[in-house]
C-alpha cells in the first residue's frame, strides 16, 4: 500500500459552509480535450455605445431614458425575476406540490458610465463607489418590510450568461432566504452555538497560518482559494473582522474591499491575458430583522475556465447528478494565482 | 390584492428529493436576449470515423485497440477521475480541512458501433441492449467490495461537455455515496419511515391523477416534468413499481425502459429539430450491502436549452450563489413536450 498524496490521489473534501463533500481528481488534469471551445472575445469597446441600454443618456428596452449619470447608476430591472405585488394565496399543505408566492425587487447596478471598463480596469476609488452603492442598496432594500434577503452579484462575460459588456452587476432582493444562503446560515449557526465564534474567523486564521491557499491579504480582507473550492480558480474574499453585513463596514474597510477586488480580478485577467469571466456575489446576513451574530461577510468568485481562454470546466453529468468534481487541486490553483502580478496586463 | 396565479406570479416550489426550494419566474420568459448563442452543429456523421477513439477497431488515446465490437462496448476510461488504488491514510479530524481518499472505477459505455447514431435514432431493441449492459455493470461493479455507489450517466452534445459525438455514456463507481445521492436517500428514508411507502410511488400516483405534467406513460414507467424541475425541459423517468435498482428489472421492464427513453429523447429532438443536448443519469440504491427499501429507481434528464437551438438557460450568478431559478413553468414545458410527436423529425 502506498501512502496517500493529495497532489496525486483522488479524494473528497468537505465544504463546511454547505455541509457537502466534493470530489478532487488531481491526476486527471492532463486528459486531452476535443470538446467544445469558447470564443475568445477581444473587441475593443467604445467608452460610450449608442446601442447599449446601460450607457448614460440612452433609451432602455422599456422606453425609459437613462439619466446622464457619471460613475455608478442603479435602476429596477426591466425584466426582473421577481415582482413587488403582494398576492392573495391560501396556505396549502402538500408533500409534493408545495408552492409559495415570492415577492421581491430586481435591480441593475452600473459600475461605471465608461462602457469599455471592467472592475480590474477601474481605479480603486471608483470601485469604492460601487461598494458604497452596494452598502446603500443593502440598507435601503433590507429596510423594506417584506425584503428578508438581498443578493448582490455580478455575472461577468458572455460565458456566464451576461448579455451586455457594460460593467454592471445585479441585486435580487426577496422575501425568502434562498436555499444556498439558508444552508450556509445553518452551518454558521451550528458552529457559533458550539464555539461562540464565527466559522470563517477560525477558518481564515488557520489559512493565514498555513499560507498554502492565500492569494492576497490587506489590513481588512483576505482572498483565499477555499480548501473545498469546486471551480478551477474559485476564490473567496473574507473580512478579517467578523462583519455580518455591509452596513457595519467603515470607510477604510470599504476602500480595503475595493482594493482587494481590484487586485484579485486583475490577477484573474492576467491568468490567460483576457477579460476573465466569472460569477461573483456577496454572502452576508439576511435582512429579516433577526439578530445574526453567526454571520461573517464573504464574497464568492466562481470562474468557469479550466485550461485556457477557450476551455472551461463543464459541471455536467456526474456533477449534476452526484457531486461537484474538480481536476487541478485548490493548492495548485492558489499557487498559480498567488504568483500572478497585480498589474493589469493591458497597462504593461 | 389580486389572487395568486402560478402562470403569472413569481413563486417558489419545494423539491422533496433534495429538500430544497427553487424560484419560478413565469413572467420573465419573454425578456430579450442579446447574450451568448450556441453553435448549431448539424454535420452528417459517418457510420465509422477513423479518428474516433470509440469506434470499432480503432486505436484509443492510450494506444489500446478497440475490438471489432458490434452493438455495445464497455471499457475503463483512459482518463478517469477515480483510481482503484487502496492508499494508506491516517484518519484525521478537522473542522476545515477534512479530506478522505476516494477509490473507484470509471468506465465508458458505447451505445452502438454506429458512430452516427444517438439514443432516439436507435431501435428499441438496441436501446434494450444498452439497458442490459447498465444492469450487468451495476451488478458487476456493485459486487466489488469497495464499491458502494454506481453512477450511470450520459452527457449528450458539446454543450454538455461531451467531447465525442459517438453515442456513449459513462459509469463512475466509487466507495462513497456522492453528495446529491446521499441527500436524496435521506429524504427517501424519512418518507419511508413516516409512511411505509416510497416517496416516488406516492408522487407519481398523484401526478397520474392530475395529468398536468405527465409526458409519456407505458406499462412500467412514466416520464414527468417534476413539479420542482429547474431546467427548462427537465424530465424524470420513474418506474411505476417500486424498483430499488436495475438488478430487480424483469426483461419486460428493461424493454419498457428502452421504449420510454426512445420516445422521450425523440420528443426532445423534435422540440427544436436538432440533436437535443442533455445530461441524463440513473438514481438507484447504493451498492453498500445495506437494505434499501426506501429507494425508488428513477432517471433524470437535465437539458440546458431554453428558447431555441441557440439559447440556453444560464445557471449563473443568482443560481450559483442563492437558488436555482427557472422562467417558463414546469406545466408549460410539460404541455409542449406532451404535444410533440414520438416520430423522429429526421425520419419524417
Ligand atoms: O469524462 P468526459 O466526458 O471527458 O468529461 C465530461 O464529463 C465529466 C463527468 O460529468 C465532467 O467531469 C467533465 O467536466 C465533462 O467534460
Ligand atoms: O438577468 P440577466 O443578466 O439577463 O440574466 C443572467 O443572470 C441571471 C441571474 O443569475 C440568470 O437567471 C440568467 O439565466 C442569466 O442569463
Amino acid at each position: 500500500k502506498s501512502s496517500f498524496d493529495h497532489k496525486k490521489n483522488p479524494h473528497r473534501r468537505y465544504n463546511p459552509l454547505l455541509d457537502e463533500w466534493i470530489l478532487v481528481s488531481p491526476q486527471r488534469a492532463n486528459r486531452p480535450w476535443q470538446g467544445q471551445t469558447e470564443k475568445r472575445i477581444e473587441e475593443k469597446l467604445p467608452i460610450h455605445d449608442e446601442s447599449c441600454y446601460l450607457c448614460s443618456g440612452n433609451i432602455r428596452v422599456n422606453g425609459e431614458k437613462n439619466p446622464n449619470y457619471k460613475g455608478t447608476y442603479v435602476f429596477d430591472n426591466d425584466f426582473g425575476s421577481l415582482m413587488k405585488d403582494d398576492v392573495e394565496f391560501p396556505p396549502q399543505k402538500s408533500d409534493f406540490f408545495s408552492l409559495q408566492p415570492e415577492r421581491g425587487i430586481n435591480r441593475v447596478i452600473c459600475f461605471s458610465d465608461n462602457h469599455s471598463l471592467t472592475l480590474p480596469e477601474m481605479e480603486v476609488e471608483d470601485i469604492k463607489n460601487v461598494v458604497d452603492l452596494w452598502q446603500k442598496q443593502y440598507e435601503e432594500l433590507g429596510n423594506i418590510d417584506y425584503i428578508n434577503h438581498v443578493q448582490i452579484f455580478e455575472n461577468k462575460g458572455q460565458m456566464m450568461g451576461c448579455s451586455n459588456p457594460h460593467p454592471h452587476g445585479q441585486i435580487w432582493a426577496q422575501s425568502s432566504i434562498p436555499s444556498l444562503v439558508a444552508r450556509t446560515q445553518e452551518n454558521f449557526k451550528a458552529y457559533f452555538e458550539k464555539t461562540g465564534k464565527s466559522l470563517l474567523s477560525d477558518y481564515i486564521q488557520q489559512e493565514l497560518e498555513k499560507r498554502e491557499r492565500i492569494i492576497l491579504e490587506n489590513e481588512d480582507f483576505v482572498a483565499v482559494v477555499p480548501f473545498w473550492a469546486v471551480w478551477p480558480y474559485e476564490t473567496m474574499i473574507v473580512s478579517k473582522r467578523k462583519i455580518e453585513n455591509l452596513i457595519q463596514f467603515s470607510e477604510t474597510e470599504k476602500l480595503s474591499l475595493a482594493s482587494i477586488i481590484k487586485d484579485l480580478t486583475t490577477k484573474y485577467d492576467n491568468l490567460f491575458e483576457m477579460s476573465f469571466p466569472y460569477s461573483a456575489g456577496i454572502h452576508q446576513s439576511p435582512t429579516d430583522g433577526e439578530l445574526h451574530p453567526e454571520w461573517h461577510f464573504h464574497m464568492h468568485f466562481y470562474p468557469p475556465l479550466l485550461r485556457n481562454a477557450e476551455v472551461k470546466k463543464f459541471m455536467v453529468g456526474y456533477e449534476m447528478l452526484a457531486e461537484a468534481q474538480r481536476d487541478i487541486t485548490p493548492e495548485q490553483s492558489a499557487e498559480i494565482l498567488k504568483n500572478l502580478s497585480t498589474v493589469h496586463y493591458k497597462t504593461k
